[in-house]
């Protein structure tokens, strides 16, 4: 297919930026000696992650096992289900484990460390299960000097189950856009996480694995003593979200929106696309960061930034392009009705889950669709 | 399937509430004279759509091609595409006419209405062509005493394609939450449409359907003279902005999402449940109305409101449940992991559009799954 034929709205990804992408988060991890274990979340999609995978990825990281069961059917075997274990689902890991894929999951309650344990030895499974740290307060984990920590890896020993290791995940770097500040939390990070493993390994528990990441944090740490892998996932296309963050320019966001202009409103200085909400996600991440870009930032077809233009607003299948600031009045002259434009996204997650497929885009114009999945 | 064994996420559908709500919708048209011809972006399912057209239901309106080919595919023939046509999109809808589908697309210039009867000459074909008529400047359309109306008529009708109405969309009315604010805009969009399609006729242009509608704007419309058929989408499963608008209870709301509470943080009063962003949508629509219910309105398992309970912040499959004001800080005996609840979304558009199949529950339990589409 060429890129000139492509249906709108449609999910693009250029292929040049995501291989660079790869490439420096990659190199990033082995000068810091450490695993890199990419989030697949971000993409739910195989040919990503086979990119990531021979640029160097040990396995891969998922938020549901939905997601495990697609990869390990496309040949992953080395899974971490990085969402806190709900008792419920345990037929469902008991299965991908007996199918031979090596999956984690986590827990971080001495609860489900022993509902994982009752289950476990009522089918005869050893699950391999890393505790989950909390190092910045902002959703789930034990922090790494509490007693549950070692309560919960007790609970799991003493239940025949494997402690895997530790894991932690600092969201909260996405509240930060100065290095400083990121070097700060990606150290807090590290420091919290190893300090887990230490304090396990010192009460006689095993703790082979620590592994902690975010893209922010990934990106900017400076050093990784202790830590045996990172995680990370949005690196591989960036979004407007990192940009502001500060750990990517927008000429390295590969994950955008080609969408047609369909109409005006002349008056008010507005073009309306045919990306709206459905297209875009709802996802507003820039919203409360230094530079608002709206629903996204415009682009030309070819993917050169429009300065000042954003999706300002959005219904379903509408999206309203207009100018920050004055407004244009030539709109109608700047965007013409059939205009194509290309709109990156505030958060490259969201915006993909609303896409079956990628029109994976070569610098040539050659266009190869990617199909992603979704649901649980 | 049995509605305790559903996996989780799961996006509910209580049909006691949603034959309930289409039971509403189609009674009031009834007695005010006007065909109702449902928007089915809200679910993009067969199922769904067949229980509004049993009910009396006229033709569906459809926000993609694709939604107009899948329910043409389902069997439904009188079909409107409620989005401006994109002249790239037109060998699309000359494909659906072909194979026999009554297909009504929309133009709200002359540069569109001029390359649909290009299109249309070039290819024999008489496209049924609707003019959009802007009456509360949200959007797109032509305000209905413009001059430009009656060019695009004249474009239309003097290119050979059939003029076949007016139509507008109240979107602004979203934005209010009394009773006579609502009564207000209605009328706003019935007065609007009207004089567009008497203006046309005065000009000798043939406009014989005149369509309005909104979900707030059909629920409390006082009269619809000169009104030939209404549109609305949302009714049909509500949520909380309608909720907050005021045209609902939360106990109408038939569309919930079904979550396990996997975590807590007890010194924050946080439960941690399955139901991220992921599986609510990014929509935070009653962030800016008189009550802002977070990611959605915690219900128990069985869809009894839990009130002051709400999502207050999520990840992509992480949701955090917290309670409005004071911390609930015996979080983890009030939902213990394990727990099941049920969760009111802010937009049931958006929401479902993050499914790729609903749990239709009925009162006794029993459960069926209806698949949705989507994609372009």
């Amino acid at each position: 297919m060429r890129f000139d034929t492509l249906n709108t709205p449609a999910a693009l990804i250029d292929l040049d930026r995501m291989q660079r992408n790869i490439a420096r988060m990659q190199s990033r991890m082995d000068a810091l000696g450490v695993g890199f274990r990419p989030h697949v979340k971000t993409t739910k999609c195989r040919e990503v992650a086979e990119a990531q995978i021979a640029a160097g990825a040990r396995g891969i990281t998922v938020s549901t096992l939905k997601e495990a069961e697609q990869f390990f059917d496309a040949g992953v075997r080395d899974i971490v289900y990085a969402v806190g274990m709900a008792p419920t689902k345990l037929a469902q890991a008991l299965a991908l484990r007996r199918k031979g894929c090596d999956l984690k999951i986590v827990a971080d309650s001495v609860q489900t460390a022993e509902a994982i344990a009752a289950f476990g030895n009522a089918h005869g499974e050893v699950f391999d299960v890393w505790i989950e740290v909390d190092v910045d307060g902002h959703r789930s984990g034990i922090p790494p000097e509490s007693g549950t920590l070692l309560d919960v890896g007790r609970a799991l020993v003493s239940g025949g189950m494997r402690l895997g290791g530790v894991m932690a995940h600092a969201g909260s770097s996405y509240d930060y856009d100065t290095h400083d500040a990121l070097v700060r939390i990606a150290e807090q990070e590290r420091a919290g996480t190893v300090l887990a493993a230490e304090r396990l390994r010192a009460a006689g528990l095993p703790c082979d694995v620590v592994s902690i990441g975010s893209t922010p944090t990934a990106l900017t740490a400076e050093q990784l003593a202790g830590v045996t892998e990172v995680r990370a996932g949005v690196y591989v296309f960036f979004d407007l979200v990192m940009h502001n963050v500060g750990v990517c320019e927008t000429s390295d966001i590969a994950l955008s929106v080609l969408t047609t202009v369909i109409g005006h409103q002349t008056d008010k200085g507005w073009a309306i696309v045919d990306a709206g909400w459905m297209a875009m996600s709802r996802d507003r991440g820039t919203q409360r960061q230094k530079h608002d870009f709206g629903y996204g930032q415009v682009c030309t077809e070819q993917g050169e930034v429009i300065d000042g233009y954003v999706i300002s607003g959005a219904n379903q299948e509408h999206g309203i392009v207009s100018r920050n600031g004055e407004p244009d009045l030539a709109i109608a002259e700047t965007f013409p009705i059939g205009t194509k434009l290309r709109i990156l996204p505030n958060h490259a997650c969201a915006t993909g889950a609303q896409h079956p497929e990628y029109q994976a885009v070569s610098a040539d114009g050659s266009v190869r669709t990617w199909p992603r999945f979704y649901g649980w």
